[in-house]
């Protein structure tokens, strides 16, 4: 990493804009980042994320890892050249995945031990293996530690074990990090976990925060508990992040809740649900009161309005909902290229209302204007 | 139609440039026109079509007809509104889908009654109908007489039974059309049928050119026949189908069919197999002796290479085989995005090199030696 420049809190609260320099690109903070899981967010092209403005792209280590795997992606020249992309990429370390994907999983103290979802080979993945594969291998922009995710719900003992593993990860990872990094290439991220318990929060963000990452998370959120229950981890955890590095909030969210963790310090934000509801039909308006379009309804049928009438995006700008149910609902795969074009700019959208209102130091009304939409409850993950 | 002109044959042989001036546009002819079934070409976007130089899409009444139906399209100003393109639109009539994908089908003179492949639902297709659905339903460009397509093998009596149907249905297909059509509109072309057999085709050939059709296809061919025979009926009904009227081959083909069917007078042309073929991982090459490309086949693992370094399309200009090999064994719907722009490219390619060299004269010498490629068999398709 270069540089991060934080803008001061323009507002009265927390929420705060940011300037972040990486290797391939500036990045305007709060900001979105789409999940390219294999190298490619699904149903999209490149240029179409360019088009909507993404500056930085997300890719997961766990699958990259598995295919077309670490030595592969170093010999053809990095990441960026391997998938065709040249603005930042930022990967997360594979810990969440190994978890939730993996079969026959063995945790110790050294790593995981797994097998792979796609082959049913066997792959060790520890901290120091996350950090040279994301920076040696992959060479990305910002690469994040080794963490252990424990799920929802969690005792305190088992919060308390995860957690002090996850330190000792991430003194580990860091470590590994400080030998491969080529100077000012790369930028590395701890994880503060810690359940949805305040002091083990605390306890978590000290320890991490102390290991010199460039940028501090918040993971462990968006695992299945109730939304007040993210929330409230949310308020807690984003005070006690080094306000002179970057706030990433991993896994969240929905619109509403984007403004939320902007309003309580956090700069980062990356998370499947708009790609995901666009493959299901489920159309994203984000700062309406409606929020969200199901697209199948039979309401639609022919109705020539855009998506969104406002929107100025290439699929709201040539096609109806008539069409796009036309397609959904005939399984065209290009409901889901249209749909995916038009939820990731809704959010992208939304990101830069939210810079906006900030520089204007207005974000703080403006947020508590901004409707939580029904239609984005848990049935639509 | 409003207007179909013939720049001679500017070589010595059969082979033509034409301009054919339709209500949305002009096409330059000989053209392919990519087959978008259910009002979009599968895996692509229409921005897609226009960047690789698509000037008609291909649309099928059958599927239509079914989903959203013929009222339902009119109710939304007809078919180039409802999809979002403004370019020509072509349909064919629905007999042959009718044949390959309805159940319960029951042929009469009336028509054919038959059971929708999506529902169930009970339709009759007449010759009226699929005029009427045409153009005053979709209202489009280009509307296609019903015929009876017979599959191969078939008797010389089956043949000769369904061709004289399919003449009676051509009149009556017609009059309807001349009742329904709003003046300069549409245009409407009639079939021949009579199987491989030269006396059959010649017969047909003469029958629907007197009815006043504003262009004349061979239909009947690529049915499952060996190429040989589909070459020996593209040579015999070529020279017999009126020489002042777009001649349309149905349903041809691989690239050296497509140079073969032009050496032979042929103007137009339709086939799924450059889209089908890149969503199975199979980019074409056309020209070049190697004709296509296997994405899957482990040699390209690392291969940094665009698939065709020659290629200016925008998936070759951005994106390596290494890549859109990870994309098509991971399942990533992406890569049958960016497999088909580039076969709608290459193929779309091959008709502007057909037309420069018919207009620079030199189309024989340029035809003698294009490749037959071995690649392109029938397991491809």
């Amino acid at each position: 990493m270069l540089s991060f420049e934080v803008s001061g809190s323009p507002g009265n609260g927390a929420g705060r804009l940011g300037t972040l320099t990486l290797d391939h690109g500036v990045v305007e903070t709060p900001a979105f980042m789409p999940v390219g899981t294999g190298g490619t967010v699904k149903a999209a092209r490149h240029r179409d994320l360019e088009e909507v403005g993404a500056s930085i792209l997300l890719a997961n280590t766990y699958h990259l890892m598995l295919r077309p795997g670490g030595d592969s992606i170093r010999r053809m020249g990095g990441l960026h050249r391997f998938i065709g992309w040249d603005r930042p990429i930022l990967t997360d370390s594979g810990g969440f995945q190994v978890m939730s994907l993996a079969t026959n999983r063995t945790l110790s103290e050294e790593g995981v031990l797994f097998r792979s979802h796609v082959d049913g080979s066997r792959h060790l993945l520890t901290p120091e293996k996350a950090a040279s594969l994301q920076v040696a291998d992959f060479g990305v922009d910002v690469a994040m530690v080794l963490d252990e995710c424990p799920p929802w719900p969690a005792s305190q003992g088992e919060l308390r074990v995860s957690m002090e593993r996850t330190h000792r990860w991430a003194k580990r990872g860091r470590e590994e990090f400080e030998r491969v990094r080529e100077s000012g290439r790369s930028a590395q991220f701890g994880i503060v976990q810690g359940g949805m318990d305040a002091g083990l929060r605390a306890e978590s963000a000290a320890a991490v925060s102390a290991l010199g990452f460039e940028g501090v998370a918040c993971g462990g959120v968006s695992v299945g508990e109730p939304k007040e229950m993210m929330r409230a981890t949310v308020e807690t955890t984003g005070p006690l992040l080094p306000g002179d590095r970057p706030r990433y909030l991993m896994g969240v969210g929905r619109p509403d809740d984007l403004v939320h963790a902007v309003a309580h310090g956090f700069d980062l934000f990356d998370c499947v649900l708009p790609t995901r509801a666009a493959r299901h039909g489920l159309l994203y308006l984000p700062g309406r009161e409606e929020g969200t379009l199901v697209i199948k309804h039979a309401r639609y049928r022919e109705d020539l309005l855009p998506p969104d009438p406002e929107c100025p995006c290439s699929t709201c700008r040539r096609h109806s909902r008539a069409y796009l149910r036309h397609l959904y609902v005939s399984g065209e795969p290009t409901a889901a290229t249209l749909m995916t074009v038009h939820n990731l700019h809704a959010i992208l959208d939304l990101m830069r209302r939210i810079r906006e209102a900030l520089a204007e130091k207005r974000f703080e009304t403006w947020a508590a204007g901004f409707p939580a939409p029904p239609g984005l409850g848990k049935d639509s993950r």
